[in-house]
Protein backbone atom coordinates (compact mmCIF):
# COMPACT_ATOMS: atom_id res chain seq x y z
CA UNK A 1 0.00 0.00 0.00
CA UNK A 2 1.85 2.51 -0.85
CA UNK A 3 -0.28 5.89 -0.20
CA UNK A 4 -0.65 3.89 3.61
CA UNK A 5 1.34 6.27 6.33
CA UNK A 6 1.21 2.87 9.01
CA UNK A 7 2.75 1.04 6.16
CA UNK A 8 5.37 3.32 5.44
CA UNK A 9 6.20 3.01 9.64
CA UNK A 10 6.33 -0.22 9.42
CA UNK A 11 9.14 -0.24 6.54
CA UNK A 12 10.55 2.50 8.11
CA UNK A 13 10.33 5.46 5.81
CA UNK A 14 8.51 7.16 8.24
CA UNK A 15 9.88 7.30 11.44
CA UNK A 16 8.18 6.59 15.08
CA UNK A 17 8.79 6.06 18.52
CA UNK A 18 8.68 2.54 18.49
CA UNK A 19 7.83 0.50 21.97
CA UNK A 20 7.42 -3.09 20.67
CA UNK A 21 7.97 -4.85 17.52
CA UNK A 22 7.84 -8.73 16.48
CA UNK A 23 6.63 -10.57 12.98
CA UNK A 24 3.49 -9.56 13.13
CA UNK A 25 2.61 -6.48 15.14
CA UNK A 26 4.20 -3.12 15.55
CA UNK A 27 3.59 -0.83 17.96
CA UNK A 28 4.64 2.97 18.81
CA UNK A 29 3.77 6.13 20.59
CA UNK A 30 0.31 8.12 18.87
CA UNK A 31 1.95 11.67 17.58
CA UNK A 32 -1.31 13.02 19.18
CA UNK A 33 -1.73 11.41 22.55
CA UNK A 34 -4.65 11.74 24.91
CA UNK A 35 -2.10 11.10 27.43
CA UNK A 36 1.89 10.45 27.40
CA UNK A 37 2.04 6.57 26.65
CA UNK A 38 -0.61 6.47 24.08
CA UNK A 39 -0.01 3.65 22.04
CA UNK A 40 -0.88 2.29 18.70
CA UNK A 41 -0.43 -1.27 18.02
CA UNK A 42 -0.75 -2.81 14.05
CA UNK A 43 -0.17 -5.75 12.23
CA UNK A 44 2.80 -5.08 10.11
CA UNK A 45 0.35 -6.60 7.15
CA UNK A 46 -1.68 -3.88 5.31
CA UNK A 47 -5.28 -4.39 6.34
CA UNK A 48 -8.31 -1.40 6.83
CA UNK A 49 -10.33 -3.12 9.12
CA UNK A 50 -10.37 -5.39 12.45
CA UNK A 51 -12.88 -7.54 9.87
CA UNK A 52 -9.99 -7.78 7.26
CA UNK A 53 -7.42 -9.75 9.31
CA UNK A 54 -7.41 -13.28 9.41
CA UNK A 55 -7.90 -15.16 13.04
CA UNK A 56 -4.03 -15.83 13.39
CA UNK A 57 -2.94 -12.41 13.88
CA UNK A 58 -6.01 -11.38 15.53
CA UNK A 59 -5.30 -14.50 18.39
CA UNK A 60 -2.17 -12.77 19.17
CA UNK A 61 -3.04 -9.34 19.12
CA UNK A 62 -4.94 -9.11 22.86
CA UNK A 63 -2.15 -10.92 24.52
CA UNK A 64 0.27 -8.49 22.78
CA UNK A 65 -1.47 -5.36 23.60
CA UNK A 66 -2.02 -6.73 27.31
CA UNK A 67 1.79 -6.77 27.85
CA UNK A 68 2.31 -3.27 26.19
CA UNK A 69 -0.71 -1.73 28.73
CA UNK A 70 0.74 -3.11 31.52
CA UNK A 71 4.25 -1.74 30.05
CA UNK A 72 2.82 1.42 29.83
CA UNK A 73 1.27 2.20 33.02
CA UNK A 74 4.62 0.87 34.35
CA UNK A 75 6.29 3.90 32.66
CA UNK A 76 3.56 6.59 33.23
CA UNK A 77 2.48 5.87 36.90
CA UNK A 78 -0.84 5.01 35.85
CA UNK A 79 -3.82 2.55 36.69
CA UNK A 80 -6.46 3.19 34.23
CA UNK A 81 -6.86 2.58 30.41
CA UNK A 82 -8.73 2.32 27.64
CA UNK A 83 -8.44 0.28 24.08
CA UNK A 84 -10.00 2.02 21.27
CA UNK A 85 -10.37 0.22 18.03
CA UNK A 86 -12.11 2.49 14.81
CA UNK A 87 -13.41 0.73 11.44
CA UNK A 88 -14.79 2.70 8.83
CA UNK A 89 -14.97 6.78 8.65
CA UNK A 90 -18.75 6.71 11.37
CA UNK A 91 -16.52 5.45 13.68
CA UNK A 92 -13.66 7.52 13.50
CA UNK A 93 -11.20 6.13 11.69
CA UNK A 94 -9.14 8.36 10.08
CA UNK A 95 -6.13 6.08 9.27
CA UNK A 96 -7.20 3.37 7.08
CA UNK A 97 -4.89 0.23 8.32
CA UNK A 98 -5.66 -1.24 11.38
CA UNK A 99 -4.69 0.07 14.73
CA UNK A 100 -5.59 -0.64 18.32
CA UNK A 101 -5.23 2.64 20.40
CA UNK A 102 -3.69 1.95 24.24
CA UNK A 103 -4.67 4.83 26.42
CA UNK A 104 -3.19 5.39 29.84
CA UNK A 105 -6.15 7.75 31.29
CA UNK A 106 -6.27 10.01 34.46
CA UNK A 107 -9.72 11.52 35.52
CA UNK A 108 -9.55 15.03 34.47
CA UNK A 109 -7.74 14.16 31.22
CA UNK A 110 -8.99 15.18 27.30
CA UNK A 111 -10.45 12.33 26.68
CA UNK A 112 -14.21 12.76 26.46
CA UNK A 113 -17.10 9.78 25.49
CA UNK A 114 -20.28 11.00 24.59
CA UNK A 115 -22.52 7.96 24.43
CA UNK A 116 -26.49 9.32 24.29
CA UNK A 117 -28.11 5.84 24.71
CA UNK A 118 -31.28 4.76 22.80
CA UNK A 119 -33.15 2.46 23.61
CA UNK A 120 -35.40 -0.35 22.77
CA UNK A 121 -39.30 -0.95 22.17
CA UNK A 122 -40.31 -3.76 24.01
CA UNK A 123 -39.76 -6.94 22.59
CA UNK A 124 -37.58 -4.90 20.01
CA UNK A 125 -34.12 -5.96 21.63
CA UNK A 126 -35.12 -9.84 21.47
CA UNK A 127 -35.94 -9.85 18.17
CA UNK A 128 -32.38 -8.04 16.97
CA UNK A 129 -30.44 -10.76 19.06
CA UNK A 130 -32.53 -13.22 17.69
CA UNK A 131 -31.49 -11.56 13.75
CA UNK A 132 -27.61 -11.66 14.94
CA UNK A 133 -27.38 -14.76 16.36
CA UNK A 134 -28.69 -16.63 13.37
CA UNK A 135 -26.25 -14.66 11.34
CA UNK A 136 -22.99 -16.80 13.80
CA UNK B 1 -18.23 -12.66 42.36
CA UNK B 2 -21.85 -12.45 44.25
CA UNK B 3 -22.83 -8.65 43.35
CA UNK B 4 -21.56 -8.11 39.85
CA UNK B 5 -24.41 -7.48 37.28
CA UNK B 6 -22.55 -9.30 34.55
CA UNK B 7 -21.52 -12.80 36.51
CA UNK B 8 -25.34 -12.71 37.49
CA UNK B 9 -26.57 -12.30 33.42
CA UNK B 10 -24.00 -15.28 33.40
CA UNK B 11 -25.33 -17.50 35.23
CA UNK B 12 -28.97 -16.22 34.12
CA UNK B 13 -30.28 -14.97 37.43
CA UNK B 14 -30.14 -11.46 35.52
CA UNK B 15 -31.84 -11.89 31.63
CA UNK B 16 -30.53 -10.80 28.93
CA UNK B 17 -30.76 -10.51 24.92
CA UNK B 18 -28.31 -12.79 24.26
CA UNK B 19 -26.50 -12.50 20.91
CA UNK B 20 -23.63 -15.35 20.87
CA UNK B 21 -22.14 -17.85 23.57
CA UNK B 22 -19.40 -20.52 23.73
CA UNK B 23 -17.52 -22.10 26.65
CA UNK B 24 -15.78 -18.68 27.69
CA UNK B 25 -17.64 -16.12 26.50
CA UNK B 26 -21.36 -14.37 26.34
CA UNK B 27 -22.31 -11.35 24.16
CA UNK B 28 -25.59 -9.54 24.58
CA UNK B 29 -26.92 -6.75 23.97
CA UNK B 30 -26.19 -3.41 25.67
CA UNK B 31 -29.29 -1.92 27.62
CA UNK B 32 -28.01 1.43 26.61
CA UNK B 33 -27.07 1.21 22.90
CA UNK B 34 -25.34 3.63 21.19
CA UNK B 35 -27.16 2.48 18.44
CA UNK B 36 -29.20 -0.64 17.91
CA UNK B 37 -27.59 -3.57 17.68
CA UNK B 38 -24.13 -2.92 20.34
CA UNK B 39 -22.67 -5.67 21.74
CA UNK B 40 -20.94 -6.30 24.99
CA UNK B 41 -18.62 -9.34 24.77
CA UNK B 42 -17.47 -10.56 28.35
CA UNK B 43 -16.01 -13.87 29.49
CA UNK B 44 -17.83 -16.15 31.56
CA UNK B 45 -15.09 -16.22 34.35
CA UNK B 46 -15.06 -12.77 36.39
CA UNK B 47 -12.24 -10.67 35.89
CA UNK B 48 -11.82 -7.01 36.28
CA UNK B 49 -9.61 -5.91 33.49
CA UNK B 50 -8.65 -7.05 30.50
CA UNK B 51 -5.37 -7.15 31.84
CA UNK B 52 -6.51 -9.61 34.80
CA UNK B 53 -7.46 -12.48 31.92
CA UNK B 54 -5.06 -15.33 30.69
CA UNK B 55 -3.51 -15.01 27.30
CA UNK B 56 -6.03 -18.55 26.30
CA UNK B 57 -9.33 -16.23 27.03
CA UNK B 58 -7.34 -13.03 25.70
CA UNK B 59 -6.60 -15.04 22.53
CA UNK B 60 -10.23 -16.16 21.60
CA UNK B 61 -11.56 -12.79 22.42
CA UNK B 62 -10.80 -10.55 18.97
CA UNK B 63 -11.79 -13.57 16.53
CA UNK B 64 -14.75 -14.22 18.45
CA UNK B 65 -15.30 -10.24 18.20
CA UNK B 66 -14.67 -10.30 14.46
CA UNK B 67 -17.61 -12.74 14.27
CA UNK B 68 -19.87 -10.89 16.55
CA UNK B 69 -19.27 -7.60 14.39
CA UNK B 70 -19.79 -8.72 11.61
CA UNK B 71 -23.33 -11.00 12.28
CA UNK B 72 -24.57 -6.87 13.87
CA UNK B 73 -23.40 -4.97 10.50
CA UNK B 74 -25.21 -7.69 8.70
CA UNK B 75 -28.65 -7.44 11.26
CA UNK B 76 -28.38 -3.84 11.06
CA UNK B 77 -27.23 -2.83 7.89
CA UNK B 78 -24.28 -1.02 9.22
CA UNK B 79 -20.90 -1.05 7.63
CA UNK B 80 -18.55 0.91 10.49
CA UNK B 81 -17.75 -0.13 13.96
CA UNK B 82 -16.17 0.49 17.24
CA UNK B 83 -14.60 -1.62 19.32
CA UNK B 84 -14.08 -0.26 22.84
CA UNK B 85 -12.77 -1.34 26.28
CA UNK B 86 -12.58 0.28 29.48
CA UNK B 87 -10.39 -0.73 32.36
CA UNK B 88 -10.58 1.31 35.92
CA UNK B 89 -13.10 4.07 36.55
CA UNK B 90 -10.99 7.04 34.85
CA UNK B 91 -11.15 5.59 32.05
CA UNK B 92 -15.46 5.02 32.08
CA UNK B 93 -15.57 1.37 33.61
CA UNK B 94 -18.91 1.10 35.37
CA UNK B 95 -19.31 -2.51 35.66
CA UNK B 96 -16.59 -4.17 36.91
CA UNK B 97 -16.30 -7.14 34.79
CA UNK B 98 -13.92 -7.27 31.97
CA UNK B 99 -16.14 -5.91 28.66
CA UNK B 100 -15.47 -5.08 25.01
CA UNK B 101 -18.28 -2.84 23.28
CA UNK B 102 -18.95 -3.78 19.60
CA UNK B 103 -21.23 -0.65 18.49
CA UNK B 104 -22.28 -0.58 15.02
CA UNK B 105 -21.96 3.28 13.97
CA UNK B 106 -23.51 5.76 12.11
CA UNK B 107 -22.65 9.31 10.62
CA UNK B 108 -24.22 11.55 13.25
CA UNK B 109 -25.04 9.12 15.82
CA UNK B 110 -25.26 9.91 19.25
CA UNK B 111 -20.95 9.11 19.93
CA UNK B 112 -19.07 11.71 20.31
CA UNK B 113 -14.84 10.85 20.69
CA UNK B 114 -13.29 14.25 22.07
CA UNK B 115 -9.67 13.61 22.21
CA UNK B 116 -7.94 16.87 23.30
CA UNK B 117 -4.27 15.83 21.97
CA UNK B 118 -1.16 16.90 24.37
CA UNK B 119 1.88 16.91 22.88
CA UNK B 120 5.59 15.62 23.35
CA UNK B 121 8.46 18.05 23.87
CA UNK B 122 11.71 17.10 21.58
CA UNK B 123 13.38 13.89 22.51
CA UNK B 124 10.30 13.05 25.38
CA UNK B 125 8.53 10.87 22.95
CA UNK B 126 11.91 8.88 22.00
CA UNK B 127 12.33 8.75 25.96
CA UNK B 128 9.00 7.75 27.19
CA UNK B 129 9.60 5.04 24.30
CA UNK B 130 12.44 3.42 25.97
CA UNK B 131 11.08 3.70 29.25
CA UNK B 132 7.94 1.34 27.84
CA UNK B 133 10.30 -0.95 25.86
CA UNK B 134 12.26 -1.91 28.78
CA UNK B 135 9.75 -2.83 30.62
CA UNK B 136 8.50 -5.49 27.66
Amino acid sequence: MDSCIFCKIVTGEIPCSKVYEDDDFLAFLDIRPVNHGHVLLIPRVHAVRLTDLDDRILARELPVARRIAQAVLAATGRTDFNLLNTNGAASGQEVFHHHLHIIPRATGDGMKLILNPVSYADGEAAALAREISTRL
